[in-house]
């Protein structure tokens, strides 16, 4: 991979001035380490931005920073049944957490959202906490760890909260606006793409890490009823290419009854039709943004899709597919600088209505069409798989112009990403990180296992249970 | 009060013709009998339908319909905790059942909105069974029906599904879009004012129906320790009258921390100044029909805010400024038909965006702006609650003038609720019961107390377990 060494190891110097240590170890990275801006939250170390400096950690070898990682999340983990709703819900990893006082005094410090610009909840930390202990113990061969019986409850209350005492009957997960990366309003609320791409992911990892014992019996069985049914619906109700589109521009409404085929009750009229059938080409396709009744959010989102190819949560051809159009559409996706978190940009009365006239969120800014080179390593993962490592070399290459010059920003703003976020942070860690992951994914595709999963084979009309005969 | 001995007749024995009998004992009504239109599902008894009927069944004392309605919906309840997800959810209630087979082989059979066009989830169902039972335990006086097992054992599910392991830290529940009696898609998903009413009065309700022995100590606890804090969300944060605007007018951004005044991040130039600000009174006021992150709606829902007043979620100062304004806008929400279930209607871009392009739901028809008789019976409650009868006699009179000419239609279109429902169907069950019970009710002021809860003195900043003490 030909990115200068110079470059690589400015990356990894800046990725190791990020860590945070608690009691002299070192259990985290901070979000950002820009000596020009205030540090707000960004001093704190965010579980889902710690993911991809932990990947970088487990490929390289430092294994002990992942280790600590996952002991003291597991403790921070909420553990009480939530009678009152003064606690986090059961189950939930906070957003994230801080090292307060000193010396032998120190103490971490959880945030679930509570002091959270706008409140939001951090659905994404527990299933991304799931992922990351999974990786660990792919890389480590490790398994005993995930087998002490602290993991094993923390797997299980996890898994509590995501698979029980729903009010709806699909196998997806109904989360509030800004649950996961897109941490403010965008018009996500109901069922996004990336909450269940990473819902699916956890499901595959509880799967291999949970001991078949009696404590665990329901749950072992509650996954595995849950795996087929949610890709089912993932696959056949998400999925939008040319052919899908035709069979949408022509569906019927107002169905009652079981048999109906427009279940969701999707008006023609709904769906933008003006730019989308222009956009999508013929061999491409990808996965819906979202879901719901008389809904369907047909912005392509980044990071769903591109994990949705890394677990195998879209089948083998889909995962072909969406590659097929990134390349194709790499003038909008990727452009100047790689990947897009969503396209196209909520613009006029779409963004004054889904994102509550969020300034940060304005077109082709920030969540709402910027873009965000942490979602570089997540492309090379698909690419790998799915056998078009040219784009993702060709992505790292337009990255290495600019991510050191620009000083490692956050995001970036503009319809072709050329200019640096607005409000970005520079020196952010899950930048840096996202990089060097990329350019270690493509030295060493073998590692890649340890965020991927194989295909499981689906009977088409049977229910979820045979998967574990 | 002033009406016709002659259509109250009618309305009754239309009543009386929409009962359904199984096994050869009333059990429900169907929710139309039009014999112009297809049946659809309108041959179902629907259980938030039902309750309008119900009230008029109790208030005459014809209580065996109730009971029996009672019963057989109780074992119609999910009881398997649903560790798969194509049971529906633990403690749900169907949104409907129907009569099938003939004779002796007669059965019921539930939907839980695997059926209904959208596929939405009927989250009110359960809300409204446990307001109904309670009802009815108040009117007979027959407490020994909700102290049977089966029905604590129901009560105490109920409250497990809306009690624990939630992904948010508010004391409101989350819900799907169309879960309550707008249940086809409105922009109402997320913390729906209606859902949190209903919720309120549902936990009042269990208070008072739950036996305190070892096996409901949780649930009581749990009760008594949610009802105080959630009273106060729903009194400090959805509230909206001329001060309160003047607030969000000036409300600062992006603060960031657990001492932060904007706590949603609510953006003011989301907030639809242009006319609220002249069409709220100023004495007057009303409950927001949501609130989330950078999301303040504030549509005006009438049930939600009606029954905010029955159940004392809204404090008795906001009840009564609810009823100035309706009084004071009358020519919006009453006009020509009582009463508009929203204003003002989402047009052009609002309506396609957030109701999906549903034609249903255009501007000033159906959920969207519509007219729906069955408010009645909950604006006469709410008046008799803060003694401003004569807005109830007054909408009780132009309803009298038109709904049985129109031969009692489901719902009325356009700005002043002149035109009969486009699609709406005929001798729709609970236009009828509500027009009945309103009449009722003024009649017999003192019934009210069935469906009342007197207000509970919350301390301003303890928390709910207080009330418990």
């Amino acid at each position: 991979m030909a990115v200068e060494e110079a470059l690589l190891k400015e990356a990894w110097l800046a990725l190791e001035k990020s860590i945070i240590y608690y009691l002299g170890r070192p259990v985290g990275t901070v979000a950002a380490y820009d000596p020009e801006m205030d540090a707000l939250n960004y001093d704190q170390c965010f579980i889902r931005d710690f993911v991809s400096s932990a990947l970088v950690f487990l490929i390289k070898g430092e294994t002990e920073i992942v280790r600590n990682f996952l002991e003291k999340t597991l403790r921070l983990q909420a553990k009480e049944r939530q009678w009152d709703f003064f606690q986090p819900g059961f189950g939930l990893m906070p957003a994230s957490f801080k090292v307060e006082g000193h010396g032998v005094t120190q103490d971490l410090r959880a945030d679930f959202g509570e002091r959270a610009i706008g409140r939001v909840t951090p659905v994404d930390s527990s299933l991304w906490w799931l992922l990351l202990l999974r990786a660990y113990v792919k890389v480590t061969g490790d398994i005993s760890l995930a087998h002490q019986p602290s993991f094993q409850k923390g797997i299980r209350l996890i898994l509590d909260l995501c698979l029980v005492s729903r009010f709806d009957m699909y196998p997806t997960l109904l989360v509030p606006d800004g649950a996961c990366m897109i941490d403010r309003r965008m018009g996500i609320a109901g069922h996004p793409l990336e909450i269940q791409a990473l819902f699916y992911g956890a499901l595959r990892a509880a799967q291999e890490l949970l001991l078949e014992n009696e404590e665990n019996q329901y749950f072992v069985q509650a996954v595995n009823n849950r795996i087929a049914p949610l890709q089912r619906h993932i696959r056949d109700e998400y999925w939008l290419d040319a052919e899908r589109l035709n069979v949408i521009y022509r569906y019927q409404v107002e169905e009652y009854g079981e048999e109906s085929f427009n279940k969701f009750n999707i008006y023609s009229d709904s769906i933008p039709f003006d730019w989308l059938v222009n956009w999508i080409p013929e061999k491409g396709g990808y996965l819906a943004g979202n879901l719901g009744p008389s809904q369907l959010d047909c912005r392509f989102f980044a990071l769903g899709n591109l994990m949705a190819i890394a677990t195998s949560l879209a089948s083998d051809h889909q995962a072909h597919a969406i590659m097929e159009l990134i390349i194709q559409r790499q003038g909008d996706l990727i452009s100047q600088m790689p990947m897009k978190i969503c396209f196209p940009a909520l613009e006029n009365s779409e963004w004054r209505l889904l994102t509550g006239c969020d300034p940060k969120n304005r077109p082709w800014s920030y969540h709402n069409g910027g873009s965000w080179p942490v979602l570089l390593w997540m492309l090379a993962a698909a690419a790998i798989k799915t056998g078009r490592k040219e784009i993702a070399y060709e992505a790292i290459a337009i990255a290495a112009k600019r991510l050191s010059q620009d000083g490692w920003p956050e995001y970036y703003d503009g319809q072709s990403g050329r200019l640096i976020g607005k409000e970005a942070r520079k020196f952010q860690t899950w930048t840096i990180a996202g990089f060097l992951l990329a350019v270690e994914l493509m030295n060493r595709p073998e590692a890649l296992s340890m965020l991927s999963f194989e295909d499981v084979i689906v009977p088409p009309n049977g229910n979820g249970s045979s998967l574990s005969d």
